[in-house]
């Protein structure tokens, strides 16, 4: 198969997790005989800095004519405690997800085996875990209406959503559900916002077209209690984009690190695959962030392009890793941690 | 000293429930001298029942009249899933909330040394947790515009803070910081969100009028993972109505119980006690609800009135309930199982 793979590394650690994601994928294509050809595009921080713009045209150019996106990460300190700065690179992840059309975000939450006892929460309560979380991520108060009033004392946001926009999203999550338990769970705050309102309705009306699906509706505040307390009780989530950004940060605690998630995004165009984690900003530039998550990312793209193989070889391999010990700083636990680089490495020689 | 405190029992185990925090305040008040009176009134989908509206005017009358209100539950299922309802119990909640001007929702975060093992965290990672989440009650998406466009077919919610509102919460949270390790953590997505950066900006301004509280700015996805990855690093959080809600139930995991977490809400009148659990329908009128959320909200009641001894004295004599398993269903695991008005019985003969 010939791949054009677009690649925004963007900031922080991003380059440096990206970089393994590369390594591991072009080892898996000269094993099974793919041609992949990357073309590096600028995003976040670093696009910022360089042409004033977070994601500018060129790079969606480039995502737009690739076969798929592999993102790094996005954000930088220097804009988070500043207010009134007027270009931010979390905007550039925002105009990327809408103008890729990618209305989807699936993040399945798993455990490892070799790592189930790094969990905060306990080996009988998430052993077996092995649940998807499908968060909208072209609506919801991330894209209405906002600004201030009253000479800047009143800042408001519109969180707004069309029953087409849901419709899009819950038929991703019905037909997930039907590949999987038959189990979905649609979670909103119905009972107080209009536009979950709207979510349960629509999803509502929705049910007799999968007669087979066991549909729930929960309250994203019992969610958040629930997600940790027995995560085996999920199969499919579905939900809004800010309730998606909590939950999803909230349940990659269940695998015991942020640093493995994978994720990927997906809509009408180009899907894109990204770790779950930050830009991290403390660690960038020192080879010691975890690659796995974007790895794993990667595993996820080639599943997507129907090379099973593929990404069962990228997923064994990071498993084979775990349990030899060749792990990073933030799963070393006072054994030898590994740089960023090493464990590229050592995952391309050993696929 | 005379206390005139209005008894909101609300739904499902609601009634049961405030019995029992009835019974054990009765039992202080005898033992320290004290005389209550307690006046009924209705709320939620027992006043729509009764009068065709969740907070009547009478029961508003009765809370201002009130020196505090201890309130149960509110909410019935037969709401959650018709979207068409046009009174719910919960607008009774938002409007007591509103009416009384209860803008902080404090929910303590703790461990019960006899209960640590229930909790699903792991015993390391939450010894010692002692944090406070001042919630804002009376602002954001929960109270600002919301409605239907295009003939139903787009929904909207506003969330919307001033300047002020902000600062009235923040101020408590600075001031419950100086009393305690001076921490406090603002929680937002000022990434995303116009009323997030007002947030954040606001808290910004009032450091320097606190000059021993160090502030942290964190975002709440982020928090929403490290709260249950590391409970300790927390103290005091500051956060707007909405997160709050997320958050403050996510916390509740850490104790191992919903039943045992008790909350006060303050601002410019009546003050307000209430468990963080909700109106449990399913358990409702079968006497298995746990009743220690609420026994404790009422220790929180006797504190504010400066009644330290009296809230010692509750709260002593629940720990000792649970060191002795005299507990409900939900902490009994395959012992004796206490009804909810034998607990209370038993608490009222032990002050
Ligand atoms: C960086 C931020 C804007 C983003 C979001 O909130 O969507 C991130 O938290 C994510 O989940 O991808
Ligand atoms: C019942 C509901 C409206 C309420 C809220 O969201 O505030 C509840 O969840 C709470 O936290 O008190």
């Amino acid at each position: 198969m010939k791949l054009n793979i677009a690649l925004l590394a963007g900031d922080g650690i991003g380059p440096e997790v990206i970089d393994q994601a590369v390594k591991v994928s072009n080892a898996i294509a000269k094993k099974y005989n793919h041609e992949i050809s990357w073309t590096p595009a600028l995003t976040g921080a670093a696009a910022i800095d360089a042409v004033g713009e977070p994601y500018p045209d060129e790079t969606h150019a480039v995502c737009e004519a690739a076969d798929a996106v592999l993102f790094g990460a996005i954000g930088h300190p220097r804009f988070d405690n500043d207010p009134s700065a007027k270009v931010r690179p979390e905007q550039g992840l925002l105009k990327m997800r809408q103008k890729l059309g990618l209305f989807a975000n699936v993040r399945p939450t798993f455990t490892f085996p070799s790592l189930i006892d790094k969990s905060p929460l306990k080996r009988e309560r998430i052993e077996g875990t092995d649940l998807i979380i499908l968060r909208e991520l072209t609506g919801g108060v991330y894209f209405g209406e906002r600004g201030r009033k009253d000479n800047g004392n009143t800042a408001f946001d519109t969180m707004t959503y069309t029953r087409a926009e849901i419709q899009r999203l819950a038929k991703k999550g019905f037909e997930m559900a039907m590949t999987r338990s038959k189990k979905l769970c649609c979670v909103d705050k119905a009972n107080v916002l209009e536009s979950s309102r709207l979510w349960r309705e629509t999803v509502q009306a929705m049910e007799k077209d999968y007669p087979e699906v066991t549909v729930s509706y929960e309250f994203v505040d019992a969610v958040a209690m629930r997600l940790v307390q027995w995560p085996k009780g999920y199969d499919v989530i579905i939900t809004e984009n800010l309730f998606g950004d909590i939950l999803t940060d909230e349940a990659s605690v269940i695998s015991g690190s942020m640093g493995l998630m994978p994720s990927a995004s997906v809509g009408t165009k180009t899907r894109l695959y990204e770790p779950i984690h930050g830009s991290y900003p403390q660690a960038a530039g020192k080879d010691i962030a975890n690659p796995l998550a974007t790895v794993l990312s990667a595993a996820m793209m080639f599943e997507d392009f129907d090379l099973k193989e593929e990404a069962q070889a990228i997923r064994d391999v990071v498993n084979k890793s775990l349990a030899e010990g060749v792990v990073s700083e933030d799963l070393a636990e006072g054994g030898k941690a590994y740089k960023t680089s090493e464990i590229g490495d050592w995952l391309a020689k050993n696929i």
